[in-house]
């Protein structure tokens, strides 16, 4: 079959004819639906190298870790999969035996120092691929629900819902105001969230207009920058200031707007991975504001989510193309001429897409 | 000033002329605004006598426990308060100085026994009048938010979000669900809050089709009565069951219903004052589930309704009419023939409001 | 290997001679440490047959569901796990791909009504035997800890941790109080938890002085039982109610008591599984005072009382006995003169315990 | 009566002949017992000025602000008030009637900017005196408990508890540990307050050895500064770190120890007013470890603490002194020669206090 194999540090992968994997004992084999191209793949052969990656990312190894697929062969002892059933995989894959991994959080396994890898697509073969083999704990039901538009959930949709769910008591009340500051592809969907999920005013800002007007028909009172945007946002709070700030960017400049316009109590969410940093003491945030990052998600928040989008309640716009087409989107990446999130579908006739318009396809934004 | 006054155990109150109140230190006058007229105060002076009833609500005062009204004069040392502000009025009054209240939560004062009322228009003199005094403490701002659609949220209101947000860490995640039993003013409060507030799905049921109508229109999944009713309603959830199910109506057969569809860790919330008992053990409901009865709310709770309803997130329909034809609107609830919930304006040209054509106003219900 | 094995309804199991199993992949074989003889498993062969019990129970299979053990090899693909390693096992075991058994909480798997078993000694090979494999991820680390006292806190002591700790927010403040009724093995563990993870006053009862005298010296205050307890339960909060009674007995009696002395949105949690009913109803209840049921706990709550045991901060007695003498000690469990958990240990010489001794051992109560 | 005041910025107070104050409607004049001096009084009057003291500060005002004392006269409408019955006062005294207040937080008033004080001793007069009036609203019944050793509580004990139950959720479990960085007087009662309310194991240090001993007395374990001192802290927590840092020093090396030791998923509360500043990132932390600062806290926590208190289960060391000797206790603070906390006792008689040899006290530790 074909894959996009990631072969070298800061060298391009290239697609390549492997063996088909075989199931083993409790894994699944799965046709893949869609695979979500994402930016930390480009950062993993193009920037990483031994000196400054995290060991478990060392190739070779097919990437994609944003995959849905349908069940084409159960392995051995595995019990209740369909074949042909629709299922979106939790990429994290943590030892399995320590207390994160056994309350399904493998993002944060204990053990993670003596680790060969971080999951599916990261240190493992991953779905950039025709098929790739999944633990059946880690297959996450779609029933009847799109598993194209599906696959950027797995990544981005993910971390985008962990970071909201956490911050969901901060805005159980009436009154309440969250601040989104970057709308990309985790930005929009954490808009989504926060206005299905609560009953918070959403405030939202990006530089880009077209991110802004999205979020806008999505819902978020836009904001724009400039010099007294902190004080602007505090106005629009009638004063309290913000009750959960999402930084999806993460430099100095937002975590400094976030620190401003915080409220009394309130929290900031770092999910923006830019490396910034600012200056924390008991006197730059308000009274008992808290400060934290977040990553990734839980593999039962991944369930969460799932029976939010077959529900209906989410919008993601992607650009699918083919499996030949890949190394391309993974280009247009690069260059910063991506619109919205490339999904390669090896399987356009299973998957009902036409991949060959895809690059006339309507601008699309997750 | 006129004022309806409820006199002894089992005698309809009568519209009568009294002082106008003097605020005290800390006090303010409140010229009213509206006043929502309640079954309880039916229960109050139709069905309660000394026997029966709580020594706290032993009459004699003025009635009127859903209050809202204008700022008219501050009592010594009340510092904050301009002439005409609106405001609603937190009704319950408990000793003070108890850990309840120490925390404004005065419904579960710790003291009560002691007590010699419960609230304003309930042992103390309330807001069916033109004027009454509240102690600061009690006050919550309405700002421009019309006062007379607001009332209701002073006691029916309260006690769907208190209900609602005691149980939102059972919906706070994607593919949960709620349902509501009894639409009636409480219960269309707990629909539209439970829409606002979570991303549940919302079932909803009553006896009554207009109600089911409206619920409907407000985001509502419509689950009609009948045999099977409990099996539709696990259906709809996918065999889950409801994860929280709040109970208006509180009789045997509704709250059987409700350990019939309840889901594994779900919970069972009962509001209604009907008085059915049902049978617990371990083995009637599901695993972990739990029951428990809610009451009223507490003033910080209050804050936060408020605050949603200036917001715009809450619709409430009122009939009003005015001090006169307060007697009449208690009349029509003795005989079941009130649409919706009847506001008493003492004030109407204040109030902007026409009363003479309540009787033929728009079938109204909260 | 020997192995005491349930093989028909309404039939002693029977020590037989098996096949030692071969640990599969993901699985390690373990050397069996410590495996509790349960009540539970009487029910199972003495009173259950195919019209009442749940059919995922049916026989045969080798008993045993409170086990520790050593690692004795590893299966492939198995990394981590060194030989000789001491581990507890989680019993329970889910269909390992639904929403619940994703955050390790097997006990409430949604595909339950599809399984063939529950978890290892109640559908599935169990302990009671020289051998038994386990899945790695059903493994909870004992290192230095004794693990011969540690097998009954795998289910007794599991399901004491698990209600105790879903009640904890009950108890995170001053001024607290928990009631524990019924001081058997579950109840003296609960007891421990309360005094060790919380500042709450522990209030007690049994009706066996020796279990009273126990629990008292573990911290308790015992309340004898009697027409006016519930009376002197109050008094003894001064006049607040209980804040988390735990009813583990759970006949009507029981819950009534409960129901009698429970505070203001205290919690009552039924453990026990006697069956009883109670009325439930707006008004049996103080206000806001909720009624769940709890059963067993999770694979991460097994990770936290594993933790607390290793840390010195639970006190166990066990009665151990030979394989040989396993049905002897069932036997006493069928005539209610077994004192304490009594704990089968195969291999006696590598646990260091003289299990010849064991009918003269310490009067013993977990 | 005898009274300290802060008359002018940069001035000492001096002990003055005042009117005894007059208790208001909905006030108490207490008999005062026992009166801290605490450092921030020394702050107050020694470093503050006009250009950078808190408006609400400003003098002229009696002192003290960690007050207790005995009912001596009620004012008008206050119920439920027994001449002689001893209460520690709630400090803080915001508006009365925004969100904050509404919940017995008057430490967060929303509407602090416009207010002319912050409370009893800070802005209004203050407990260091023979009388003062309080409201009732303020006052947490001390029952039989001694008087003179809860006056610290009203403050560095509120404190230390606020600090302690916010981060409860994170040391709910089994195998959690904490860590206390600075054990003067809030330390202390911090490390007091952990043993009792957690499981938690409790490591704290100090830099002198008589605090560490004492706190190790108080059941936590001293880890030695020095240069791998968060080398060896993580290493007695199995390498997982410390899932709640309480750091009552607040420079920049304690808030740097406090991120290299948190475990993922902890939290660290910075108390300490110290002023330092950290760098904070996405990459400075474990992941979703969360900082965030403490002020002092509720009314109703003050309730809860009490009932420890009351329940004997802390122990705080106080050294009495005369209203005469005042001014030199605070000279003794100023000098940093005062060991453990002061208390101004204007009633020895009715305290039982001896109050002459208080200089030849017990070296005593908050």
């Amino acid at each position: 079959m074909k894959a996009v194999r990631f072969d070298a540090w800061k060298t391009r992968p290239t697609l390549v004819d492997v063996e088909r994997p075989v199931p083993g004992p409790g894994e699944v084999l799965l046709k893949v639906a869609g695979s979500g191209a994402c930016h930390s793949d480009v950062a993993l052969y193009a920037i990483f190298e031994e000196a400054i990656a995290m060991p478990q990312l060392r190739p070779a190894y097919v990437l994609g870790h944003e995959v849905t697929g349908w069940v084409e062969e159960a392995g051995p002892g595995v019990v209740g999969m369909e074949r042909g059933d629709a299922y979106m995989v939790y990429a994290a894959r943590g030892c399995g035996h320590c207390s994160s991994c056994s309350r399904g959080e493998d993002t944060l396994c204990v053990n993670v120092a003596s680790m060969t890898h971080l999951g599916s697509g990261l240190g493992l073969d991953g779905g950039m691929a025709e098929y790739m083999t999944v633990p059946v704990r880690n297959l996450v039901p779609l029933e009847g629900a799109d598993p194209i538009a599906a696959a950027p959930l797995v990544d981005a949709g993910l971390t985008a819902y962990h970071a909201v769910k956490l911050a969901l008591p901060k805005l159980a009340a009436g009154g309440r105001t969250a601040l989104v500051i970057g709308l990309g592809g985790v930005g929009q969907l954490a808009v989504q969230l926060l206005r299905q999920m609560s009953a918070a005013t959403v405030l939202a800002t990006d530089l880009k207009p077209e991110a802004c007007d999205l979020a806008a028909r999505r819902g978020a009172v836009i904001v724009d920058g400039g010099e007294d945007q902190a004080a602007r946002i505090r106005e629009l709070t009638g004063g309290r200031g913000v009750d959960a700030v999402f930084d999806l960017v993460g430099t100095a400049e937002t975590m400094q707007l976030a620190q401003a316009v915080v409220a009394v109590r309130g929290r900031i969410t770092v999910v923006g991975l830019a490396g910034g940093r600012t200056d924390w003491g008991f006197y730059t945030t308000p009274f008992e504001a808290e400060i934290m990052g977040t990553y990734m998600g839980t593999l039962e928040e991944l369930h969460e989510l799932s029976a939010l989008y077959r529900a209906g309640r989410l919008e993601v716009y992607v650009t699918p193309c083919s499996l030949d087409q890949a190394m391309d989107a993974y280009g247009r990446l690069e260059a910063g001429t991506m619109l919205g999130r490339a999904v390669v579908v090896p399987h356009p006739d299973a998957a009902g897409v036409a991949v060959e318009g895809a690059s006339q396809a309507e601008p699309a934004t997750v």
